[in-house]
């Protein structure tokens, strides 16, 4: 097998980084944007550099052909892949691998990799694509266990039935987003779900963190995609039934979705697909400020019409993107269907868009015999889009801190909010004297009773004190987010790192009735420690 | 006070039943469909005349100003409005009223009331509208309480907050639908969810039951309406934060959407707001048999069209609701808009479904200059629609058995349930020698993967025997809902009634997970019991 392997340390493949020329540009905009002479790169570690703590734990016979305790394995699986994740990886540090990766071949196989460690007081952490941005497969989990074991879903990711009639699939939790694509597309088909992390993420790790994808409106979040799911936990499985809805008491699968790996590991999911798109009618609408946008944004998401795309970009995003000049914010709003053109949708949500002061530009409609892809603005910033954590390695290795953080909040609330994570992100970075710095934000989905703004951040860090100083901006921004009415995360997810603005948000007696359902299912409390909830 | 009160037996209120001439239609429809000569009427009860049981407890001193031992407040508050209901409160059963009906004045009256029957071993059942069909608000509790004790809610009604900017409105649970319409009209804003019972049923209501409106596609349940929730329970007050969307960990909302009343007691919400559509755009579309139009109504489910209405009748469903002539399925498809006009929406759905075999007719446009009010088969069917609950208690005075069943399943087992469903009932209703009998059915709500097929069986019944012939069908209609891979019910709730067929359809693990929250936030298990989940 002489595939690329992941990266043990950064976004992706081994040798897919980004290439010569993007690392000229990054550090060209640095220097111009930022004012800041960018590092001379660090080189990134080797897995034979590495000294891994020994494991402590040693699996029984029975389970020893489908565990590893290889020094690859156990880093692969130690981080997910937030910055503070590609700046430890890269330092080379890992003081808390998983003491054993498993790669259960089936169900039998999760069954007694859990049997095994709740009798032997091992933490099992749930492992899919691994690119937790918020410490959500890391084995922090204190003292209390006798060691880590790491369970990967990488061997069941096979797409097992597609029912065409219902238009949905039937999906192991370990298959990653174009493996399932590759079953749908000659059957006209897509999940069009499509999160940031598309390429090396899995159906399961989606549920498990409700995880939202590429498209502005409507069904945002995989909350929505579920038909039911399969769910193995260490009181037993337990199988939802496939509905189109019900009214049948609380619904068993939201207890599910977003549970994090606390509750038990997803294996199996029937989800809902549609036809893929066949006409497509894009425009790009400058307008001056990004305030001056949000209306038009509002309006657009509150109009009943539903578009495909309603990314609010502010003038530094769009200039970074490549998706304007830096001038002015810009509004990317699209539409699709697979049955009828979208023309008609396009003129009058860019009539709307106008009426609230924007200048469209860039209109383009295109049907089943235009090639494919978004050109322009749209195309431009799809393209940084997927490009972007390959970039953020690039970075790191140039002592950059570079790190993104989200949520989403009523209208009412939404412009107080942004002044006020600005405020808290510019004060929590000159704190950390990590300043000048970029901030830069855009709306990545749209609500009719509010907008998941998101935030990126790019500021000039100290060699070895980086996670520090990203820690002080990050908490600033947090308490900032959850003082200001918004959720912690619209679509990251709790982990680890989100915890403590999670225990606020969130209502404690939910947060007992959680963990009551949690003694039911993990009895010995032993799934994924630290994350959601604890023991009483 | 001299408005009029809530039937202590029947729909709606007293004095305000079916005319002398709908009397007259129905007992003629029902001598020429079916060829049964109706009974004459028996006559409805007085309340003077029940003899209820003595209350068995005494609401102490601090609670006595809120509390009511009354004939008809009992009475009222003993049952919900199914057929079992309204036949036995015809009759003059009442074996189970509770012994105390309290009106809090507060949520600190709830607090108190709640204390009481936790620490004193009452039952506590919830109450909004009463209008459940499923038992849901009966103190049909076994013999471990002392006593019963229901918790209307009519007195915490108020509309409390409209945010305009944010399309939501903050509402206590006891609001009956018209009065927050009234409130949103004047500011062109609407909930638009109409379950039949709109008139009488409650937000908080609605909340509990996961209550479906009578749009047909994308928000058809409250669930996805809901922003926020308040809720009492006995263990104390819980309050989620108002969000457009959230992926931190499991929502807390949905634990309690559908929780019927069994962890507490929904005393606010925030709904999410629509603007009125000013454009509306109709047809009705004529097929051949039910199976004819099957097609059709999929293919706009999964057109991503989003109709407001694609109700497909059967072709006796549509002669009796004057939508048809009996002749042939019906198709009533419908858009609407806030924002632009529908014309070219419902041409292509039209276009579709006549691709599909379909007869159209009756193709209407109407915009903000035209009279309000759909008419020709829409509006008969709209209006039949309202009127049945009406019309139910008249059929029931008559000796008629007349009930629905209601469900939801994937499009690839849809035909299998319709058969199975329809052969069941056919069996169920000769078994129990309530046979010739009229069941139509109709599809109430499609979905990409799925329809919700909904039936309504008219059938001449037994005096005095009728719950138990129409039981004998309920259980074989059941049934075979449930082993053909439907839900037990897509929006009437589970309540006393649904709950042997809940049982198999939710997993175990989900219920026992269900029951250790419910042993939280209920530690003595006083709350609404026997609905949902018992004590272990």
């Amino acid at each position: 097998v002489n595939e690329p392997r992941r990266s043990f340390w950064g976004w992706g493949l081994e040798g897919v980084g980004a290439t010569e020329s993007e690392r000229a540009l990054i550090a060209a905009a640095i220097r111009t944007r930022m004012g800041v002479e960018p590092g001379a790169p660090e080189r990134p570690p080797r897995i034979d550099d590495l000294r891994l703590r020994r494991p402590r734990i040693t699996p029984p016979g029975a389970l020893a052909a489908i565990c590893s305790t290889d020094p690859y394995d156990r880093a692969l699986h130690a981080y997910g892949r937030s910055y503070r994740d590609v700046v430890r990886g890269f330092r080379g540090l890992f003081p808390n691998p998983p003491d054993v990766v498993a790669y259960p071949r089936d169900e039998a196989d999760i069954v007694r990799l859990l049997d095994h460690c709740s009798s032997a007081g091992i933490a099992a952490i749930p492992f899919g694509g691994g690119t937790s941005v918020v410490g959500g497969v890391e084995p922090a989990v204190g003292e209390a266990f006798a060691g880590t074991l790491t369970i990967d879903l990488s061997r069941l990711a096979g797409v097992l039935k597609v029912d065409e009639r219902s238009r949905a699939v039937r999906v192991q939790a370990g298959a990653l987003g174009p493996s399932v694509e590759r079953v749908l597309a000659p059957l006209g088909l897509s999940m069009r779900h499509y999160p940031q992390s598309f390429e090396f993420s899995t159906v399961g790790g989606w549920i498990a963190t409700r995880a939202s994808g590429h498209h502005a409106t409507l069904r945002t979040h995989v909350d929505d995609l579920v038909e039911s799911l399969r769910i193995i936990t260490p009181a037993g499985t337990l199988q939802t039934r496939r509905l189109p809805a019900s009214g049948a008491g609380p619904a068993p699968d939201r207890l599910f979705i977003g549970s994090e790996g606390a509750l038990g590991i997803v294996t199996e999911a029937w989800l809902r697909v549609q036809p893929r798109p066949r006409w497509r009618s894009s425009a790009a609408v400058r307008f001056g400020a990004f305030a001056d946008g949000t209306g038009a944004a509002r309006a657009l998401a509150q109009s009943g019409m539903y578009p495909a795309n309603c990314r609010l970009l502010d003038p530094t995003e769009a200039l970074l993107a490549g998706a304007g000049d830096g001038s002015g914010a810009v509004l990317l709003v699209a539409f699709e269907s697979a049955d009828h053109p979208q023309e008609a949708a396009l003129t009058r949500a860019v009539e709307c868009a106008r009426d609230l002061g924007g200048e469209p530009a860039e209109i383009r409609h295109r049907g089943p015999d235009d090639a494919a892809g978004p050109g322009g603005s749209a195309g431009a910033w799809r393209g940084a889009f997927l490009r972007a954590p390959y970039l953020r390695d690039v970075m790191v290795a140039m002592g950059m801190i570079t790190e993104t953080f989200e949520t989403a909040v009523t209208w009412d609330r939404s412009d107080a909010l942004d002044d006020a994570v600005l405020a808290a992100a510019e004060a929590g970075l000159r704190d950390a004297g990590a300043w000048p710095a970029i901030v830069t934000r855009r709306f990545t989905h749209v609500y009719a009773d509010g907008p998941a703004p998101y935030y990126t951040v790019i500021a000039p860090g100290r060699r070895g004190s980086e996670i520090g100083q990203w820690d002080l901006a990050k908490t600033a921004v947090s308490d900032a987010i959850v003082a200001s009415g918004g959720t912690i995360t619209h679509h990251h997810a709790v982990g680890r790192d989100h915890r403590p603005w999670y225990d606020r948000e969130r209502p404690d007696l939910f947060a007992r009735g959680l963990g009551a359902a949690k003694a039911v299912l993990d009895p010995s409390w032993i799934m994924n420690p630290g994350v959601l909830v604890d023991p009483p």
